[in-house]
């Protein structure tokens, strides 16, 4: 279980993209990724050891609208690297942690699942495989 | 500047780390340090390659206190490991960064700053030098 990045909410990625970059000398690592599973537009900034993900919402009424109008633009889930989601999942189950997505493919090929985990301070973890190599999104 | 921590605000650093520990199998990585300056007991997890900061106000008027109360337990900072503290705030000033905590001794005997950055989806950074070894807390 391996800390990949930080998922932040924003209103527009390019220009919060830009920001970021300037302010924190982070560099772009993919263009726009369009993931119409979860209605949002994604896009990586790498910060030197970490990624910071960008989520924009594609359309009025997805959890992550909800989240925007709600807190306004923030910290929105930690995404982990896993090995082997079905098994992690199946551990933080055991946890308490509730799937609230289990795995559909998303960025960069990989199966994403997010679970939310109410005894954390944070309570929306990302968990996501490395990259499938069988198919294409 | 390089990644190094999520400072998280909970209840209880000890009660909260347990859960993490548990559900993220991280580790502790010291006994909890307690902050007069800022007013505040931390204690640091190691999540393999970033850390997260549990943070928990002892005063009933802090700043930590009111984002407790406004917000509830979660992410509050992003901290960053520094060469030239200086010299890293006053770029970050002249990109609208508001500091809000000029460099003090905190954690391992490092030197802290908080900045203000309205423009960014996260608002504040914890700038840190490297442990001092002239002065201890």
């Amino acid at each position: 279980m391996k800390f990949h990045h930080i998922g932040v909410v924003v209103n527009n990625i390019v220009n919060d993209g830009k920001i970021i970059e300037n302010v924190l000398r982070s560099r772009k690592t993919s263009i726009p990724f369009h993931d119409k599973i979860q209605k949002v537009k994604v896009t990586f900034l790498d910060v030197g050891n970490f990624y910071i993900e960008l989520i924009e919402p594609t359309e009025t009424e997805t959890p992550v609208t909800s989240f925007l109008e709600k807190n306004g633009p923030g910290v929105h889930h930690l995404g982990f690297e896993v090995e082997d989601i079905e098994n992690e999942i199946t551990k933080l189950s055991k946890k308490g942690g509730l799937v609230v997505c289990k795995p559909v493919l998303g960025f960069e090929n990989r199966l994403i699942s997010f679970i939310f985990l109410d005894s954390l301070p944070f309570k929306l973890i990302e968990l996501f495989s490395i990259p499938q190599q069988n198919n294409s999104v």
